[in-house]
């Protein structure tokens, strides 16, 4: 039943030859060095700092230093928006008003929601965040490898055009990242709880260190675990200020169930009670948090039969996303009269059955 | 002025040819591997679990796997109790009334204001707490590298026995740490702030994201920063139990202190208040706290001629260790006729000068 083999993916798909990537620090001149390396993609860049794409040309991670953002996308099959949150409203507007009919533009913010009611109905924006980073910034530290095994999120909007959701879906793997469907409202309520609030909480400790340890005049005191807790405690100030901002009434509602959790634990202190069963607790959920990641090798192809409408992709990507089954790869193939199509979905062995009935559950037709 | 060289400051001293480890695990079998591999001690050990002392013979970190406390302890120089935070305070006074009169005896547990009230006014117990560990319990996972570099507090009594406390200082720094003499009460606050708490926050961090991962069934969704965040979440539940249990009042202030900053920055987001500048504060203050263990390396010989009377030692050690001055060793020499008696101490060329104005401060003559 299978037209295309599992091993071989790439079969029968246009490959991906023109990448525009608009903003060249960490982030974007690692997805163009990964685009370069690993996709043999030509890639055209832009920053808004005149003196940053002829770096990120010296580097390797671009073919051309591009002079303005038109120039940058115009012939471009993937636009990445690479800004701080606070600028990608603007800057993804612009990249849709420049980029060409068939191109599908995405961004990298840690924050979604903001950037999807700025692109609108645009069936061509695909929202984008992967989950990797680095303490230094510039695309002096990007690296080809910074996405290997990062779950990379992306929000498609309802309308979102099945083609161009399945192309950034295959760049995104391709840059050795694992591509997660996700509504942007849960996603921001996620990441406010998995990044954002650990960064609160990393601020937190060192200023508590720092008033308990100078009250003592200049005692050198942490050890290891400290160090690992506050690693990214004050990171990049004006960027860590614009995803606080961006996401801020997410953020404030895990600070206060913080807040009312270390009630819990303070008033159990005071009252004398064991907090073993707390502690095992946390042990255990921690080892399911990390162990959820963790899926088996082998790969499944599922062919799902489905009518040629925009939102059928996104629908069905966001499905499997919420039921944490990981799409290692996808491939879209249109009839031959455009009216419908055949997507072949591969996922884990374990995951196949369940991914099965849910897509089934949709009203498509699943063979496997 | 110096009658031993700086590069030699063993001269002069007697070896510590006799070592006591009661409790063999991770801690007591690195304390007990390290005296061997760079003390050359004869290390004896004895665990209240059977089964435990002759597999840390077996595993090259004890000379003589002891069947009693008693059998343990007797003919050692310096005996280091590494028993759970809860049942110290019996250990340690099981442990002094074994030890012979001229024996040192310490202990390794992260709380220390309950230990030393139960060691009363014995002359031979000074506190101790290595910044050190391991994910892994056991002796099986004990290192003999697992201090290095480590800072290792001391708790010296006030009638703390000058000879003694300069045996254990001693046997600290060939263990590869750095002693730091300390006021039980200031250590068990310091430390509420800089482990106790971020073990606290670890674990509402993984309580929140479960909960917000939770809700979306199974997603699969922390990034690296999740995972250096928590990594000490749910660690050894009864250990961590006891530990919190130990030091409940100082570590209930310490959470009630977070609460109270996390109010602030919910407050701030609510508000829409801009935290670039308290992000910017974050970074400045984690950057001085881990900068404040960093001294030069070139090192200074101070001389002390100091009254020959119980704890006179230890209140020079801890007025050095709260301004922050790192003695990297310490030689006592007695005069012949034991009234009178020199310490020679080392540190960094930096501080020698504060050094010598706080010891001239407690009205003893000082040369460098």
């Amino acid at each position: 039943m299978t037209a295309s083999s599992p091993d071989a993916p790439d079969q029968g798909r246009a490959a991906i030859g023109r990448v525009a990537v608009l903003g060249v620090g960490l982030i974007g001149g690692s997805v163009a060095l990964a685009a370069r390396e690993r996709l043999g993609a030509r890639v055209h860049g832009w920053d808004p700092d005149p003196a940053v794409a002829p770096r990120a040309r010296a580097r390797g991670a671009l073919d051309v230093a591009s002079a303005g953002l038109e120039e940058a996308v115009d012939g471009a099959e993937v636009v990445v928006v690479a800004a701080p949150v606070p600028a990608l409203p603007a800057a993804v507007a612009a990249a849709l008003g420049a980029a060409p009919p068939g191109c599908v533009v995405t961004d990298v913010g840690s924050v979604k929601r903001g950037v999807m009611a700025a692109a609108g109905a645009d069936e061509r924006f695909v929202g984008g965040h992967p989950l990797a980073g680095a303490e230094a910034a510039g695309v002096e530290h990007a690296r080809a490898d910074l996405f290997d095994g990062a779950t990379w999120y992306l929000t498609p909007p309802a309308g979102a055009s099945g083609i161009l959701y399945e192309r950034l879906h295959r760049l995104v793997v391709a840059l050795g990242a694992r591509p997660t469907a996700i509504e942007p409202d849960v996603h921001d309520r996620v990441i406010a709880a998995v990044s954002h609030l650990p960064h609160v909480l990393a601020n937190v400790l060192v200023a508590q260190a720092a008033q308990a340890l100078g009250a003592e005049e200049a005692m050198p005191a942490t050890g290891p675990s400290f160090r690992d807790a506050t690693r990214v405690a004050g990171a990049h100030p004006a960027l860590w200020a614009g995803i606080y901002a961006g996401n801020r009434d997410a953020l404030a509602r895990q600070v206060e169930e913080a807040i009312e959790r270390l009630g819990a634990v303070r008033d159990a202190l005071v009252a004398g009670a064991d907090l073993e069963a707390w502690q095992a607790e946390a042990g255990a959920q921690r080892r399911d948090l990390l162990e959820a990641g963790l899926v088996g090798r082998a790969v499944r192809e599922l062919r799902v039969a489905v009518p040629n409408r925009p939102g059928v992709i996104a629908e069905l990507a966001l499905t499997l996303g919420r039921a944490g089954i990981n799409i290692s790869d996808m491939a879209l193939s249109p009839s031959p009269d455009g009216r419908n199509g055949v997507v072949a979905l591969w996922c884990s062995a374990e995951q196949a059955a369940r991914a099965a009935e849910l897509i089934g559950g949709l009203g498509h037709p699943v063979t496997r």
